[in-house]
């Protein structure tokens, strides 16, 4: 399938600066994007959130569009969710044909492009992307088919997250909104290209494929014990071997990992996972 | 005077975990401070906000405690502010000796002590603080006099704040911790010299005197317009001279430092003072 319509969403989560101001400033910013064969519109998620500078105010609206039908109920983001479907097309026939969700992490993931599916399309992209700008991470969550995964992006035929950080929630940083204008634009540039079918023969390019999620050791109160060890903090993306120190807790040990094979985490020390506990996202590195 | 009593705060804003962390593991750190003359107690001041994961629920706590009364009404943080007062002593015959309240900042201004007051106390501390962690600046905002602060620390006959940045709001950092370790046990050690009265001259030490807040730009729609410009991202209490770049708008145009004289930019793109969109405070150095 060719990409016409493309939907650049931002304020998802309304502390998530780079896409509120990405979006705040679209008639200026567009220019940078325009593409011949493609119709780009702007879109401001969960505008009460951002003007209450809050990831949400009732639920994770990033997590409201699995296909199955929900409960309604009065929450905020429950019956956004309904009027967003609403609005870009019923999930199950996606209308703008990619959605691109622009979110920040505070994790050091740098730029990553996050894909939910592995059709050619999708590896195409990251091996464009890697090309064009080598720093750029691949993460690959298909664990679950394309339809049944929860993020907005997911309305549209096709949908894609990039994931700017390290970025502090309710922080706007300079060096973090360029690197995610110099991402959005490789992208639109690919799906021209792939449009008119004139993308040359692309080099494999490494992918991280989302294993598992990890959590923080706790101690008999319940409390979180230990942190992320130092020599993990801000390595994101780098491999971390069975024995090497992945925490350390509060009485100054050392905890190792113990898993059985080398693995690479992600999302690590991200503030909006930290109310349940978790720690970080492990990934397996494979090629496309 | 001599400093007995001590209380050590964390939680006063339930979301910069350095002191929520160090008050919830406060029983096996503690063996780290104790010192022959000090009594210390840990207090978590505002639990619920630690529990919500915010920095408060209806008011900053700590904007809670000038002299004056302020009209009760039923926002969380009035009544919890009566009732600290209460428990600590009230201001006008303030309990404690010394209050050590725990603070983060998403600004990379690494270990910063804030004194509020520049009695011979506050200078001894200072140059004894700059001898031993010589990467710690000294931040002064005595622009009114001590008991007119509205901070939290007040409450003590004396009171101080350490701010530990660069850490993101609900994240808690080990090298920040660590640091904040090593601060906290200085300004303790430093009490226990100042009670046995054997502090060695010390040299003269740099602080930087806080002089006003400066706001981003807004555009025609009162949309923030610009960030802070890449070179002062980062840069806390470094030099700014006047024609330097302050801001970088999302036209891709610079703004310049109109100022008369060099300043000392921190709090740097702090993510609880965008609300009012302060871009950061200026500072004056001088030497004590």
């Amino acid at each position: 399938m060719s990409i016409h319509s493309v939907v650049v969403v931002g304020g998802t989560h309304g502390n998530e600066l780079t896409g509120v101001r990405l979006i705040e400033q679209w008639q200026q910013l567009y220019p940078h994007f325009e593409q011949p064969s493609l119709a780009i519109k702007p879109l401001m998620a969960n505008q009460l959130a951002v003007d209450k500078r809050v990831r949400f105010i009732d639920q994770d609206l990033n997590r409201q569009f699995t296909q199955s039908d929900t409960p309604i109920n009065d929450d905020h983001e429950v019956g956004l969710a309904k009027r967003l479907s609403t609005a870009l097309g019923p999930k199950s026939d996606g209308q703008p044909d990619l959605i691109i969700d622009v979110h920040n992490t505070t994790s050091n993931m740098g730029a990553t492009l996050i894909l939910v599916d592995d059709t050619q399309f999708d590896q195409q992209l990251a091996r464009y992307v890697h090309k064009q700008m080598p720093s750029c991470n691949v993460l690959l969550e298909n664990e679950k088919p394309y339809a049944q995964h929860p993020y907005l992006c997911t309305l549209g035929k096709k949908g894609v997250m990039i994931e700017m950080g390290a970025q502090p929630q309710g922080v706007c940083r300079a060096d973090i909104f360029q690197q995610s204008l110099t991402l959005l634009n490789h992208i639109l540039v690919f799906c021209h290209a792939w449009n008119a079918d004139n993308l040359t023969t692309l080099d494999a390019c490494p992918v991280y494929q989302f294993d598992e999620l990890v959590t923080f050791p706790l101690d008999q109160d319940g409390h979180v014990s230990a942190m992320i060890h130092p020599d993990v903090q801000d390595k994101d993306f780098h491999a971390v071997n069975p024995g090497d120190p992945i925490f350390l807790g509060f009485d100054g040990v050392n905890i190792i990992w113990q898993g059985d094979t080398t693995t690479y985490p992600h999302f690590i020390n991200e503030a909006a996972y930290q109310q349940s506990h978790v720690a970080f996202s492990t990934a397996r590195k494979i090629l496309w």
